[in-house]
């Protein structure tokens, strides 16, 4: 009976914690990452400030656990578009699908998107493991189709290839989508984002 | 006389101004962005917060003018490497050597060169002419190198190109120094940088 208890308990705060990060996700998907307040979280989870912090450490786990599902939905995007391609395709084509795909997720989720870049850890604090785990499903995926595009012998050389090509294409998105003040207008880059990609990766081979 | 006055005044009225900037740029340059404030502006200018606005139209201008400052930095940064470099040296080796010099000023000017791309301007606001014309003499090196290496007939695709690889060579420079959560070791991209820049322009020439 009492590991009965024990487990309807730990259920009732595992609902309840979800339930926080679904409103912590509404408030970064309609108004940013600095809308995440313990005060706003409590008024809309109807409890005490105090019992936020019996759910999650701090606001910072909060916002890795909201970043998470934003990361795991890319993943989503990402196979979806791997999915819908019939046949034995080919590394250079997939890869340039996905860097449109991602130009399309950070459009359809820009807010979201936008708190994976704008959120920064306190200085000397280091990821979780759990969320470094599902960062790394993500470029393993870009890994695997680098491969055979290259000459690298190392594991270590082939992530940091993936990282750096993701980097290069989200820093095009990036100063295309936000009005920042170096600017590029998003739908001439939508257009050349495939011929950006393709000619890295023909260099790639021809080296 | 009268003429001679209002020279005076408008003489010093600059001078202001220049104090102003320089106040700006180092609160900027040693806390970021979010220190310019109009209260601590006024206690180092030594002066009313009122006097502020007689000098700039708001906050925006003013650190679009620290912003042109920076900018005008990087422009003798990838001068500086240029000048390095003797003999008739190809587009090659100039834009790899001005990709690391962007990575070299990224990192010698952190706050600096942080606040370019943190600042928004509020929406529906456009960048004053003068800026964006430094941003123009910016590009326009990029593209005067990239022109050999392209067959695009029309200069709009040539402008899109050398911001686009711009973009992707800042995305790479900001994901690896930013302590963000999606992360790359500077040390690392420091020294695949040119390969990347290497790998892009090759594949541009055999497309």
């Amino acid at each position: 009976v009492v590991g009965l208890v024990e487990r309807t308990t730990k259920d009732r705060r595992d609902e309840q914690r979800e339930r926080l990060v679904d409103c912590a996700e509404r408030l970064i998907g309609t108004q940013g990452l600095q809308a995440v307040r313990a005060r706003e979280l409590a008024k809309q989870m109807g409890c005490a400030v105090g019992a936020i912090y019996n759910l999650v450490g701090d606001l910072d786990e909060l916002v890795l656990l909201v970043a998470q599902r934003t990361q795991r939905d890319l993943s989503t995007y990402l196979d979806a578009t791997a999915g819908a391609m019939v046949g034995d395709i080919g590394a250079e084509i997939l890869l340039v699908a996905w860097a449109e795909t991602y130009l399309r997720f950070a459009r359809e989720n820009r807010l979201r998107w936008r708190a994976l870049f704008e959120f920064r850890l306190p200085a000397g604090i280091a990821l979780p493991g759990w969320f470094e785990q599902d960062q790394e499903t993500i470029f393993a995926r870009l890994e695997d189709r680098l491969l055979p595009l290259t000459r690298d012998q190392t594991v270590a050389a082939r992530k940091l290839k993936a990282r750096m090509l993701f980097a290069a294409v989200h820093g095009i998105v990036a100063l295309s989508l936000e009005e920042k003040i170096v600017a590029m207008p998003v739908d001439a880059v939508a257009g050349e984002l495939a011929a950006f990609v393709r000619a890295y990766l023909r260099g790639l081979t021809s080296v």
